[in-house]
C-alpha cells in the first residue's frame, strides 16, 4: 500500500486492492473497506464519507462503508457493481482512493435557493459535476428542490436544458427533418411508439425512435418492443436500420444522450416532483441530443396520470413548444385523454400483442390505442409537413389501414435483427366482478403495480389484461381482468394484491 | 419463510433470517438480500428500494442493496450495524420485510415547496417520519432546502421547533433557574463551557449541562470533558450529580433530547446550508427539550467561522431571541470575535489543559480564554438575576479568581465519577514559520482539519497546540505550532498536509 502526495491539494493517495462481492446498488457506488484499514485511519475518514476512486482509465466518487471483522481483509476494497463497472475494474487490480475536490458547483445550487438567477455557466457547472458523480442523492434532491421551490425563469430553463445536452452526446442525421414522438406517461398500456414508428416511416418521413426500459412502471416502450425483435443496437447499427428503413424503435441505453436526466429523474421520483422546468430541461435535452428536428408530445391528463389538471398541462405544453422552438425543435403537444390506461393489455408481452392487432388491423384491436396512434401520427406528419393540416390524421389512417405501416414494422424489426412472436405466460386467472355496476373508474397506478407484481416487465409475458373500460356496464362475476404470471407464486401473490385493492376498479349503480 | 398477508394494506410480510457482517453505514440502514430470494422476488423489490423491517421490538426503514453470489444466502438478510442496533436483533433471530406505508407527509413538504404556509400538524407529520426514519436523505434534503429557498416565518419556526422538542424526551428539573449555554461553532479551541458550568454553579445558579461528541471537528466539548472526567452518564446518574454539585458536563448522547436535530444538521452540513429557521429551531428545540430557562449563546463570526457577517449575526440573534422568549426560555446571544481559535489547544487533552489552566489561575494560561469564558458566564449570571446587570462579568471574575470555580469544577468531576488527568501525546513535532512577519490571519476550518488528521478526536492526546496569535511577529523558523500525535505516520501524514497548506497561517510583513 503506497502513500504520494499532491502537494497542490494536500491530499494523500493511498492505492488499494480491489475485490468485486457482486453487490448491486443500482446507481450508487459504494466502496467497502475494513473499519482499521491504514487509509480509513490516516485519511480519517469515517462511515458514508464521499471518496474519489482512481482506476487506470476512470475516476468516480463513492459513498464508504466501514466493515469490522473478516469480511474485508486490511488491505483490499470492496466496490458495489456500479462502482465496478464505471471504474473499468478486473479482479486483483488496485485503485486510489483520496478526498474529493471541493464541490464549488454547489454554490450555484445555494445561490439559486436564496432566489438568484442563475446563468448559462452556473449550469453547466452543476450539470457537469452531477454527470461526473460527484452529487449524492442529498446534493441532487437540493438541486431538484430549488428549482420547484423558485421556479426557474425561461432562460434558466433554456440555459439548464443547453447543459443537459452539452453534458452528453449528441446523433446527427443525414435527412433534414427527423420526427419524433415523446408521452409525458404516468400511463399504463398507451404503447403507441411502435404504430407511430411504422406509420410515419411508411409515410417517407425519418424517425429513428430510442426509447427507454421501465423503470417504475411494468413496461417501457423498449421492453415490449424487445418482444417482437431485438433492441439494444449499437450506434453503427442503428444508423444502419435507419438508413434502409427509415425508421427504428431502439433502447436509448446504448447511446449517451443527456445522461443528467436518468440521474435526475431518479430523485425527482423518490421526492415526487416534477418541476415544470425540469420536466422541460427533461424532455426536450434528450431529444434534441438525439438530433430530432419535429417532435409531438402526448401528455395525457387525468387524476391518477402524472400531469393532473388542464391547467398545469397548458402551462408545460407553452413552455415546451416555445423551449423547443428556440433550439429549432419544431413541437406540438397534444393533451390527451389520463384517466385509464390505453389498450388493453399491461406488460411487454401483453402489450405487444395489442400494438400487431393494431398493425394488423385486426377486427378486435383495441380502438382507444389505434386512434390515439393515428391522432399522435397525424400529428407528427403534419407539423414535418408531410401531410397538409387537418389531413395527418387521415393519411395515417390511410397507411394503417393500405397495410403499408405493418410491412413497414415488419422490415424495420427485420432491420434490427429478426421478427419474433412476443411470449405467451404460463398462468392466467381472472379478476371478476364482485358486484354489477357501472365501471367508474381505473385506477392507473395500482393497476400498474397489479402488473409488476405478476411479473413484468422483468418476466416479459406477465401482467395484466383489462376487459373493462370505463364507463361499461358489468354484472357481478363478470371478468374485469385477467392476470398473467409466470410462476404460480407470483400469480397468487399478484391477487393478493387484487383482493386487497377492489378499488383498482370502482363499481357503481348505473 | 413465510408469507402473511394484512388485506388493509395488500402487502405481503415475508420473514427472514438476519445476519450480522459488522457494516458500519454509521446513520444509514442498509439491508442486504440475495438478488434472487424469493422476498424480492415476490414483492418485486428492486436494489435501493427502501423496505420496511420489523423485529420483535421495533421496525425501521432501510435501503436495500441486492447481491449476487454467494456472499449472502437465499434465505437470509444481512443488517448494517445501525439497523442491527435499532431492531435490537441477536444473531440468527428474523425479520418480516414489507413494503413502507407511503410517506403522507411529504404532501406537506411539497406543499412547502410550492410556497404555501405550514401549520402546527404539518411540521408535527414531517418531523414525526423523520424521527421514525421514514424520510431517506432525498427526502431530508428535500425539506431542508425547501425551508431555505422559502424562508420560514416566525410562526413556522415556532412550529418546527415545537414538534422538534415533543418529538423527543425532556428533562425537568426541580430548580426554577435552569441556565445553558449554547456555542454555534465553527471555532476550533473555544473550550468555554466546562469554566462556564464551574462558574456559574460556584455561584449558586444550577447548569446541567449536555454537550455533544465531535462530528466533524477535531473535538466535541464532551470529548474534551471525558478526559478529565467520565461523561457517558445515564439520566438518573446525571440528575445525582446536578442535586449534589448544581451542575455537571456530560454526554447528550444518553437522553434523547430532539432527536430529528441529530437526522438534520447531517444533511445540512452535506448541502452547507444554514438557513436561520433551521438553526433557531436547532439550537433551541435542544435547550428546551433539556428543561432549560436561562440561555446564554455564544455566537462567533468570522470570515471562516459558521457566521460570517454581523448583519447575519444581528438577523439570528433576533430569531433566537424572541424564539426562545415565547417558549419561556430567556436568550441572550453574544456576537464573538470568529477570526481566529480561543485558547491554544485543539484536539480533547490540549483543550483541558487550557481549561484546567484557566481554572487553576495558571498565570500562563490562554488570556483570551479566559476572558471569553468569563463573558458568557457573566451574562448568564446577569440574566438569570444571580449578578446586577452591568456586574455579571465581576462575579464570574471572582468565582473564578477566588477559586471557588477551580473547587466546584473538581467536585463535579469527582460527583461525575472521578477526576483525571488528561493524557499526553507519544510524538509532537513543531511547525515552524518559513518567513518572518507578522501573522495576518489562522484559518479555522485548515487548522480544525489538521488535528483531525494527526487523530483527533479518536486519539485524545492528538491535535494542535497554537503558539501563535494573529497580529504576532514572528521570525523565520519560529514555531507556529505543535503538532501531536499518538503514532508517527499519523505525526507525518498531518504534517505533509501542513506543509501543503501553509496558509494555515498567513504570515505578512509588518
Amino acid at each position: 500500500m503506497t502513500t504520494t502526495l499532491s502537494a497542490s491539494e494536500g491530499a494523500a493517495q493511498h492505492s488499494i486492492r480491489v475485490r468485486r462481492l457482486g453487490i448491486d446498488t443500482q446507481y450508487e457506488a459504494v466502496v467497502f473497506m475494513h473499519k482499521e484499514c491504514q487509509v480509513c485511519r490516516s485519511e480519517g475518514f469515517t462511515a458514508q464519507a464521499r471518496v474519489l476512486l482512481r482506476s487506470r482509465s476512470a475516476q468516480i466518487i463513492a459513498t464508504l462503508y466501514q466493515v469490522n471483522g473478516d469480511l474485508i481483509a486490511h488491505d483490499e476494497a470492496v466496490l458495489s457493481e456500479p462502482a465496478w463497472k464505471r471504474l473499468e475494474l478486473t479482479e486483483g487490480e488496485s485503485v486510489t482512493v483520496s478526498h474529493p475536490k471541493p464541490l464549488d458547483s454547489l454554490s450555484h445550487v445555494r445561490s439559486l435557493i436564496y432566489g438568484n438567477p442563475l446563468g448559462e455557466s452556473a449550469f453547466h457547472a452543476i450539470i457537469g459535476d452531477i454527470v461526473d458523480g460527484q452529487y449524492s442523492d442529498i446534493h441532487l434532491s437540493s438541486f431538484l428542490t430549488a428549482c420547484a421551490a423558485r421556479p426557474l425563469d425561461q432562460n434558466e430553463v433554456l440555459a439548464l436544458t443547453h447543459a443537459m445536452v452539452e453534458a452528453g452526446d449528441r446523433m446527427t442525421w443525414p435527412a433534414g427533418v427527423i420526427a419524433d414522438k415523446h408521452s409525458v406517461g404516468g400511463l399504463p398500456g398507451n404503447r403507441t411508439t411502435p404504430i407511430v414508428v411504422a406509420i410515419v416511416a411508411a409515410c417517407g418521413v425519418v424517425m429513428p425512435k430510442t426509447s427507454s426500459r421501465a423503470i417504475t412502471s411494468p413496461a417501457g416502450t423498449a421492453d415490449t418492443m424487445e418482444t417482437m425483435a431485438p433492441v439494444q443496437l449499437e450506434t453503427a447499427e442503428i444508423r444502419r436500420v435507419v438508413e434502409r428503413e427509415g425508421g427504428c424503435v431502439v433502447w436509448g441505453g446504448a447511446v449517451n444522450l443527456s445522461p443528467a436526466d436518468d440521474i435526475l429523474i431518479r430523485v425527482e421520483r423518490a421526492i415526487d416532483l416534477d418541476s415544470e422546468g425540469q420536466m422541460i430541461a427533461s424532455i426536450l435535452s434528450k431529444k434534441i441530443a438525439a438530433g430530432s428536428t419535429h417532435l409531438v408530445i402526448d401528455l395525457p391528463v387525468g387524476p391518477t396520470a402524472k400531469v393532473r389538471s388542464a391547467n398545469a398541462a397548458q402551462a408545460l405544453a407553452g413552455g415546451l413548444t416555445s423551449v423547443g422552438d428556440s433550439f429549432g425543435l419544431k413541437t406540438r403537444v397534444l393533451s390527451t385523454d389520463g384517466t385509464q390506461p390505453v389498450g388493453r393489455g399491461i406488460g411487454p408481452a401483453l402489450e405487444a400483442r395489442d400494438v400487431l392487432a393494431v398493425l394488423k388491423r385486426d377486427p378486435k384491436a383495441p380502438a382507444d390505442l389505434r386512434q390515439k396512434a393515428i391522432a399522435l401520427a397525424g400529428a407528427l406528419l403534419e407539423l414535418a409537413n408531410a401531410a397538409p393540416e387537418e389531413q395527418g390524421e387521415t393519411v395515417a389512417a390511410g397507411a394503417l389501414d393500405s397495410g403499408r405501416a405493418w410491412a413497414k414494422f415488419q422490415r424495420i424489426c427485420e432491420a434490427q435483427g429478426g421478427m419474433r412472436n412476443p411470449p405467451k405466460s404460463r398462468q392466467q386467472r381472472p379478476l371478476l366482478a364482485e358486484r354489477s355496476g357501472r365501471v367508474v373508474s381505473i385506477d392507473n397506478r395500482r393497476i400498474g403495480r397489479l402488473a409488476k407484481l405478476a411479473g413484468a416487465p422483468d418476466e416479459k409475458a406477465a401482467g395484466a389484461d383489462l376487459h373493462v373500460r370505463t364507463g361499461d356496464l358489468v354484472e357481478r362475476g363478470q371478468q374485469l381482468c385477467t392476470v398473467h404470471a409466470d410462476a404460480p407464486g407470483e400469480l397468487a401473490y399478484a391477487f393478493d394484491y387484487a383482493e386487497a385493492n377492489r378499488d383498482i376498479f370502482v363499481l357503481a349503480d348505473s
